[in-house]
């Protein structure tokens, strides 16, 4: 990728690619630019085409959160005979999101009630979908869905520490600017002082000069000072107006020593994440808006509120006890592809070999709280001109979320009050929902001080005290992933496992579907093969 | 705003805050907050409320583009008699939106008839909106207008450079990881090497040491490398999968020489400009319906089709003739604001002081082209993964803009296919609109080699050809800001001008806007005091 090529090369490229696509069409083009490397690479090489399962084979799908839709909805293609069972009373999993008139109640019986006005909505669990989660994607496409942009990094959004600037928040934009102009301002003056000419030719010491000054806003001088040139990164102290409104004057930028001290830096890269690159997506109207159209699919085949309890098999097939509302039952199968949460699984009658035993429960799960509070009007937006996005703070709640969508529109508005990991998670999670939503308000009010008067309600969720999944998702270390990913993810006997812990994309939809797929193609060629 | 405070005045600050929230409501508190330094400031002071004119009294508004149609809006509020003179036969000027079925006759009589499917369109004008365009956004949110993302930067859209990489176009995100990961190992090693000390304290090395690291994805040795901390900023080789797909593979970065040597860099600040910051909107459908809006406002006051010939006045009012379908006419007022692109008003008949006539002619005006191209597919979208957003060039075209609506949907597309500036503009406006498509066309396929296959329908708007602007948009100098820029925004007797020409915000519908805020807000109180 780094060596340059000569243009006549590029020319002979452009002609050949498309002389592929004249003759072959654009999907036998695109081949070719990916072999040429100008597309991009994935672990998803398309939409799965199973065919010509064995007449009759049955085939269990345990759980119905995405991998376990996307697996029976692959399945059922194919021709195998599927069953799904899932232990609440509707499907999508964590692919779920909770809307006026939805109850839900935690592990130790708290019931919330949610009272959000219609249209307004909390994603308890995944918010967000990066333009590369290809698998995830192309169901939302393939079956309708459709998306809008979640914004990720608002320039307008705050920054926030609780031990600098006095707490008061400072605008994304003014400290990206401020760090930017000094990181530049300084290799600038190193790159004089010849403190890197081993590192850089007298050449390129010229051209990088010039890309630092472009970059880092610098004067004439090269240096990082109030004035046009830094005023149109971090905005005006008087913007630029029309007819005789008083004159444009610049903003003082903050000094490199109270910037670097402040910490805040830490929040600039998060849009530089590959999982948080633009253009980042969220389903129109919540995220379990996928989860429900691969449902509405396979729904024939979903039995919702069956609780598994024992997972037998044998060479012959498998055989899975559960307790549904008529009572205990059994099912037998061929086959069986388990969705269910490590953290759940772990603690079933289950028969599978020793090394997936071991990595089922060699598996943590990492605890994280989320917090949704509906305010009267969208204050964020009237008061402070941010729409969507995130603002960060060292606070217990992490950050506050802003809602993607309805911007500028009068009534309510409901934020992502606190998202919430670590120690503070489990903090959290000890405490009954009413006073999470409470702390939650109160930390928030340091940013917002808004929220005291404007608050209507709120619901928490916390992952650990969620029955189903008892975590929010398995929490790979290194030395886990070494010992045990492997094994955890090979077809023990007649079951085979799936969902994001068994993916290299833990926590996010994607997993649990490229998990899937990669499942039932393995066991679909296990069975033709067999 | 660098000097930190203690954290008692932040809780004191806050308690205030609290305080004046619950006793004078959240307008009264956004005041306080914006007085301690929390709010931003701007131009924008608020919707403008014109009341008590005199009965009776009329006004003229030349020009139905947002500055007029603005101007109209709040004369009639405030209870002027109020007629709008327009030249086109739809209102709106330059935000302007081509539709299928639309024709556009430019300067010299090529007639082009656009033949885009039902859905798709091309603003030739304006297409974004910064949040911080109050005004705009305002009008947008008071009359319902829906609004959505403007993708600005995408990061998996293309950089590109004829003459770097052999001519391969390279993902945003390689560009700005490479960037950064490089220039903060450069200044890492600047600062071990002790030449930065005198500009940095012993205390500051090790905070700025540590926060280098983290915004550069450097690796434990202060390094920019191959690895997954570059990878997950950059992309991977092979990308992390589910189940048993192959293990990921980390990307090689590109070396710094060759990046600084390529100019890609220029491209990495445009999101970082405030008028292209997050968040960046534009209206469903097309940038005309703000206008649109606007003008069902005030449509009784607006008479299409009227091409004004001379604007003269004295001291009891002014006399405006025009040239109509149904022949020449002249109409009468008190007082007449005018937003005659200045371009056009120089070749008027026209009476004003010396001053202002100097303005009106010693502005010039910018040049630029557009091109609009429907495709077949969005094969943007499906082979290459953008969804929206911009790819940068050296070309001429200078960029491609793709549309930031309809992510994922089937069926055709259409593509900002050129946004041409200076010379490369003056040499495509001598052009017929077909060969100004085809070269938008060979171009653009230097990028995208579908185009030769996909490519259907264009359509150029090249602005030194509208008939009703003869250019762009007012290309103020600073010599001739200072020369000119008072006595053009002054009132002269009893016209005062509007338009973005009369704003510090050139080519921005916000300038119009608060341009005629202003103009209407000075006028009224003239004749209030007269």
């Amino acid at each position: 990728m780094s060596e340059p090529r000569d243009p006549a090369s590029a020319i002979a490229r452009r002609e050949l690619l498309a002389a592929i696509g004249r003759r072959a069409g654009g999907a036998a083009m695109w081949r070719a630019m990916a072999a040429l490397g100008v597309a991009g690479s994935s672990s998803y090489a398309g939409p799965v085409d199973l065919q010509g399962a064995p007449r009759g084979t049955r085939v269990l799908v345990l759980g119905a959160g995405m991998a376990g839709l996307v697996a029976a909805y692959e399945l059922r293609r194919a021709g195998y005979a599927v069953t799904v069972l899932e232990y609440n009373r509707r499907a999508g999993g964590r692919s779920w999101t909770l809307r006026g008139g939805d109850e839900y109640v935690e592990l130790g019986g708290e019931r919330q009630r949610c009272e959000f006005e219609t249209g307004l909505y909390l994603n308890p669990g995944p918010w967000r979908i990066p333009y590369h989660h290809h698998g995830v994607l192309d169901y939302a496409h393939r079956l309708g869905v459709p998306l809008e942009p979640f914004i990720q990094v608002n320039h307008n959004a705050w920054l926030h520490s609780k031990r600098a600037f006095g707490g008061r928040p400072q605008r994304f934009r003014q400290v990206q600017a401020d760090f930017n102009g000094q990181v530049a301002e300084l290799l600038a003056k190193a790159v004089d002082r010849h403190a890197l000419d081993q590192a850089v030719t007298a050449e390129d010491r010229e051209k990088l000069r010039a890309a630092l000054r472009h970059w880092g806003a610098l004067d004439a001088a090269g240096r990082y000072t109030r004035g046009e040139a830094s005023s149109q990164r971090r905005g005006y102290e008087v913007a630029p107006g029309g007819g005789l409104m008083p004159a444009p004057v610049p903003s003082q930028p903050v000094a490199l020593d109270a910037l670097v001290d402040s910490g805040l830096w830490r929040h600039l890269t998060v849009g530089h994440e590959e999982e948080f690159q633009t253009t980042l997506f969220q389903p129109v109207g919540g995220m379990d808006r996928i989860a429900q159209a691969l449902y509405r699919e396979v729904a024939d085949l979903v039995r919702l509120g069956v609780r598994v309890t024992a997972i037998g098999q044998d060479e012959q097939g498998v055989r899975v006890r559960y307790l549904a509302a008529d009572g205990p039952g059994s099912i037998a199968a061929d086959w069986c592809v388990c969705t269910i949460p490590l953290s759940v699984l772990g603690q079933l009658e289950l028969e599978v070999s020793a090394p997936m035993r071991a990595a089922i429960e060699g598996t943590a799960y990492e605890s994280s709280v989320k917090v949704g509070l509906q305010f009267r009007r969208r204050f964020w937006e009237q008061d402070e001109r941010i729409y969507g996005g995130i603002s960060y703070t060292d606070l217990p709640i992490s950050l506050i979320g802003y809602p993607n969508s309805g911007y500028g529109q009068p009534g309510r508005g409901v934020l992502l009050g606190a998202y919430i990991w670590g120690p503070n998670a489990y903090e959290f999670t000890a405490l009954p929902p009413a006073e999470r939503v409470r702390l939650a308000l109160r930390y928030g009010a340091m940013i917002h001080p808004q929220y005291e008067r404007e608050f209507e309600h709120g619901i928490a969720v916390a992952w650990h005290r969620v029955p189903w999944t008892l975590g929010c998702f398995a929490a790979w270390s290194d030395e886990a992933r070494a010992a045990h990913y492997d094994n955890l993810c090979r077809i023990d006997g007649r079951v085979v496992l799936a969902g994001e812990h068994a993916s290299r994309l833990p926590a996010w939809q994607e997993g649990a579907v490229l998990s899937a797929l990669d499942a039932v193609t393995r066991l679909h060629a296990r069975i033709k093969g067999a």
